[in-house]
């Protein structure tokens, strides 16, 4: 019975990151993400350890982890140092996308985005997930512009 | 002859922040910004200068400043440690938005972002602003989606 369950949700922990990492293949589920060798994952979680202004979290179901989403915490010259939430890398096993953990960790994102003194929360999204985040309490604002740097 | 000058690219300066400042002022054509109290100038500007991976560059016309733009490196965990810059808060004075700053500033960003090794950049704009940012070498990607905090 998925639809009843709610999943745990936690922050990334460095233990998450090594070997076989279900973290690292629910991110390839977003875009192809190979497990990074042992000295890679060190570097990369004592980066993120030291940025207070990013927050990874993590949703579990049954003790697996199932979805993983981040925030960044940008501050502003504007408004007198105002400060923007900037949610990125949202995903949700695929075997699991029914069950309501995508809403969850978005609200979840909103809140330390509050908690942080954030005036707005924004994403990028596909045309067709519009209808996930209007449910989640956003609204269509403005374009995405791309450039690719070889 | 306006249009047969090139604004000197720089990076913010402390200086840059204090009472009656050109750069506030030029952010208040993008957003209400009222100058902010020597206090305050001292802790933003400090926080900005303790974070390497966000930069706020000023253009320059006659010793007089016409526009800013910034840009922030966020480091993922996708594709063993991928990195996007962010450009955020474009904006030239209004008496000088036909010589061509805003494509000079947003190419410098660029580059910042190809020296960070950045695999893409990506910014929101206006429907309006969508043909500037094709002149500047960027495609519509995603949409914006934005929910505002209390």
């Amino acid at each position: 019975m998925d639809s009843l369950k709610i999943p745990i949700i936690r922050d990334l922990d460095r233990s998450d990151l090594y070997s076989t990492s279900d973290f690292i293949a629910i991110l390839n589920e977003l875009s192809e993400t190979q497990q990074p060798s042992s000295g890679e994952c060190d570097k990369l979680y004592n980066q993120y350890l030291n940025n207070d202004d990013h927050h990874i979290i993590i949703a579990e179901l049954d003790n697996e982890i199932v979805g993983t989403a981040s925030i960044f915490i940008e501050h502003k010259f504007l408004h007198g140092g105002s400060r923007v939430g900037h949610i990125e890398d949202v995903v949700v096993t695929s075997k699991r996308r029914t069950v309501g953990v995508g809403k969850i960790m978005v609200k979840r994102l909103i809140k330390i985005a509050e908690d942080a003194n954030c005036y707005k929360v924004i994403l990028d999204c596909k045309e067709n997930n519009i209808p996930f985040y209007v449910k989640c309490g956003f609204m269509p604002s403005q374009y995405c512009m791309r450039i690719d740097i070889d």
